[in-house]
């Protein structure tokens, strides 16, 4: 690729449920002239988040669908390489909704952050530093609240979002007691994410008796990225005012028609429970104080990142199948050259 | 029945579900002597509540199941007739867990509260001045926490709980949509407990549908009392950050095994909405406040309270039954002479 050329990936239908490569191109374009008011970032790596799946379903969401023919929207790092924008300059790094491609125009509305001169890593602007990392650090510090003592479980508990809540919940004083899935994962989670115990739900032959055997004072709190059987599970098992923070819902393969499950109403009102939908959206204004307690925490140790990288803008189409079929070991991203 | 008689409902067997008439008898005891720091109070009233039914079923719940043999659990009001206990005098009156029965010896642990000598009525304070009104009063204001202008949601709204909420969700300048069975509940509903809008679930052919039409903004808050279809029906039509309390769960009929039902995690998430099991149990240090402003809203016209008293202790054995039909007209209880 010339630095005059953008390739770019494409949706080119509307998938229903976890989109495979095949609703993908990759096209190329021309690299977008850059506007009053505007500036053009080079990315260098590219995010691939669950909440993909729910930006090209055509279901209620908590933003419009990608349309078919658009650049699949993507969260994005890089360097700003010309600007007519004040408040932005050739040379900065930002991290932000760029999408899916190699150059990305921005008028600033879609920049998450720009990178601090001191961060060295520009790829854990989209993990830990990023994203993901926000989402652990408010899910559980601000909706459950954890306290000293308390026991904390987390469902993909070896992805990016979860290693973080978890590594967050021990620096809080939790014990900590991880959900993830095959071995590896297991072994990522107790060696790696500080977890107390961890559970590999495909190899559990009933993971409700597993939990009560590991939290025999019950679940105080539960970061729920999967939904589904798991959740159900942790659900049998909650202890007085336990705190559910509802994250993703990666084992639900559809919405539409809404899947069934137990219902809930009972153990929360016997438990005297809350349960939260969490967006990390609602949380613009609160990103600068989290980043540096995250950084800090990186830069002590006390939270360790594992990233899983893909090399260059074609392995992007089947990243979010990957991602779904849990083939990934670590925030996966992709490299970009 | 003489002075000396204790006439008592006995729980006889285990029941599953509801339990009808055949799980009770009747039977006459002596009145019990009052031994040091007890005393004897003549229950005037008994409660029927839907609590009733998780208190002899044999299934997890917040308190342990009365033993079969023994007398029914029940709020009641009644005088104190005789006290060996220094903070209890004869001729005051208290409300508490008296049991199904005449008369009752308590040491105070059951006692919920003593009348102030100004309450004329003293079947109130079983009702809206009671476990009802608090259990409405907390449930709403301290869960929920209403802002002037949002659309509140109620079900079993011209019940003994519902109708409060309904009104005190007015004092509160919310907008209040009531939900419940039958032309006459509904009339009582917009007549009675000034209701916006009222929906006949039982003649109602999507109530998901005409939830939608009446609260064209989504609904902010759900008070639920029924969990089943009709919570369903609500949760389609979630406003941002709506707040579900979930206070009782009387659409059910058995819990175990789990009910099966439409998933709530992505409506919680998709509306950032925050879902809490409620117990008033959890509330005793502040009944004071509670029956303060439930006093002078009632003393003002404010909140309207509805009965429907059955006559003896021979009504008691059908009541919980007939509570759950829905065959009553207001908070149920049973006067006694």
């Amino acid at each position: 690729m010339t630095d005059v050329e953008n390739r770019r990936v494409i949706l080119n239908a509307r998938p229903v449920g976890v989109p495979g490569p095949e609703f993908f191109n990759i096209e190329t374009a021309p690299v977008p002239t850059v506007g009053e008011g505007e500036f053009l970032v080079r990315n260098a790596f590219l995010s691939v988040d669950p909440a993909m799946r729910g930006w090209v379903n055509d279901a209620p969401n908590y933003s419009p669908p990608v349309p078919v023919g658009d650049v699949m929207r993507a969260i994005a790092v890089g360097d700003i390489v010309q600007s007519r924008h004040p408040d932005y300059a050739a040379g900065e790094r930002v991290c932000g909704t760029f999408g899916w491609q190699h150059f990305a125009i921005s008028d600033g509305s879609n920049v998450m952050r720009k990178l601090l001169p001191e961060e060295e890593s520009m790829s854990l602007a989209l993990g830990v530093l990023g994203l993901n990392g926000l989402t652990a650090y408010f899910g559980l510090l601000d909706v459950c609240s954890p306290k000293y003592g308390e026991t904390l479980v987390v469902s993909t508990a070896a992805g990016a979002v979860g290693s973080c809540v978890g590594q967050i919940g021990k620096i809080k004083g939790c014990r900590t007691v991880g959900i993830a899935g095959g071995p590896v994962k297991v072994r990522h989670c107790l060696e790696e994410f500080g977890y107390d115990d961890a559970i590999d739900y495909k190899h559990c032959a009933d993971i409700a008796v597993e939990l009560a055997k590991l939290c025999p004072d019950g679940i105080d709190m539960y970061f729920d990225n999967t939904c589904g059987p798991i959740s159900d599970a942790v659900f049998e098992n909650l202890a007085l005012h336990a705190r559910i923070v509802v994250c993703g819902t990666a084992s639900i393969q559809e919405w539409d028609p809404l899947p069934v499950g137990p219902r809930v109403h009972r153990q929360l009102l016997v438990a005297r429970a809350r349960m939260g939908g969490f967006l990390i959206h609602d949380y613009k204004d609160r990103i600068p104080e989290a980043i540096e307690d995250l950084s800090q925490w990186v830069g002590t140790g006390s939270i360790k990142a594992r990233e899983h990288i893909l090399e260059g803008i074609d392995s992007a189409p089947g990243a979010i199948r990957m991602l779904y079929r849990g083939e990934n070991t670590g925030k996966l991203v992709i490299r970009l050259d």
